[in-house]
């Protein structure tokens, strides 16, 4: 197969408090990690900003994700970012478990290496955060890990890409019109 | 002034575990508290679902805001759902303070009574969540609080719902066209 994803050099690093930039709009995520030699992915949605400095976000992984096991067990863990190009792949992604396939061939999900942290990155999407686990308290009552972003890469700026926002039953929203409210924040409110 | 908000028996109510369906698409979102006889809202972009059943979300309040107090003596809010056309209030909402202003005056916004919680709902709005506090216990080090949603009622489905997200600087996207991919999903995974 001829490749066809960007290169990972496409990608500029952005400072990491701004992955509020990219986060807090609300996009579906595919989460990539690597535990044991073996690399997975799976299709998120529920996450958030948690903090501008240290960067910190948390998310939500069931413990019935095969994806669970290896970011409570390596504490690593890459969030990529799709646009709606990939629609089909982040339904795939999410309607099957890394415990029966492949999910990298049957989706041909092309990998690019992460810089901070030992997982795959998926350089078709528009951005990625490599994660640190800080605060793994939450997940015994809730599957809920607190992380902290060390790297983030942006090939997409959030004013023009495409994200994809779920909204349930089946169904998506696609991003559209970009408004610039800029006039109205206190300029200590800008910038990130 | 005559009242041009929706009444509140506009909004139907839904099953609670349907909340991922209006918050999963990462909205901006009002939160709305009343704390010693007086009643605050503030802006609101971090958010997450965490559980269907109990219907169960997170959110960060900073310890800043005046809501903090409210919310963490109360242990109660409503998280309102505003669409495009109220960008401009909720871009005012999120650039003052409750400590200095009634924005309820400011912005002309109209109040009707919660259901379950001791709180002001907002019916220019297109959902609201009643909440209560469920857990406290990251609050101290994140200003994270975890909270039940007790009652969930819409007046404007996510599917035509123009919603609003915040991609920082004083920028947004508002939500736009609508993709079904029933088709590709497990039957499990639909309905809600």
């Amino acid at each position: 197969m001829t490749s066809t994803a960007p290169a990972i050099d496409a990608f500029a690093p952005w400072p990491v408090e701004r992955a509020r930039q990219v986060l807090e709009p609300g996009p579906i995520v595919l989460v990539t990690t690597r535990h044991e030699g073996r690399d997975n992915v799976m299709t998120l949605g529920w996450h958030q900003v948690l903090e501008f400095t240290p960067s910190r976000i948390s998310c939500m992984v069931s413990a019935g994700n095969f994806s669970f096991t290896a970011l409570r067990e390596t504490g690593l863990c890459v969030i990529n970012v799709p646009e709606a190009d990939l629609l089909d792949t982040v339904v795939g992604i999410g309607n099957c478990s890394g415990a029966d396939v492949d999910k990298f061939a049957r989706f041909a999900l092309e990998i690019a290496e992460a810089r901070e942290v030992d997982a795959p990155v998926l350089p078709q999407c528009a951005a990625f955060l490599e994660c640190r686990l800080h605060d793994a308290r939450m997940v015994p009552d809730y599957n809920l890990f607190i992380l902290e972003v060390v790297h983030l890469g942006v090939r997409v700026d959030p004013e023009t890409a495409n994200f994809i926002h779920f909204i349930g039953d089946g169904r998506f929203r696609l991003t559209g019109e970009v408004v610039s409210k800029r006039a109205l924040f206190r300029p200590d409110m800008l910038g990130i």
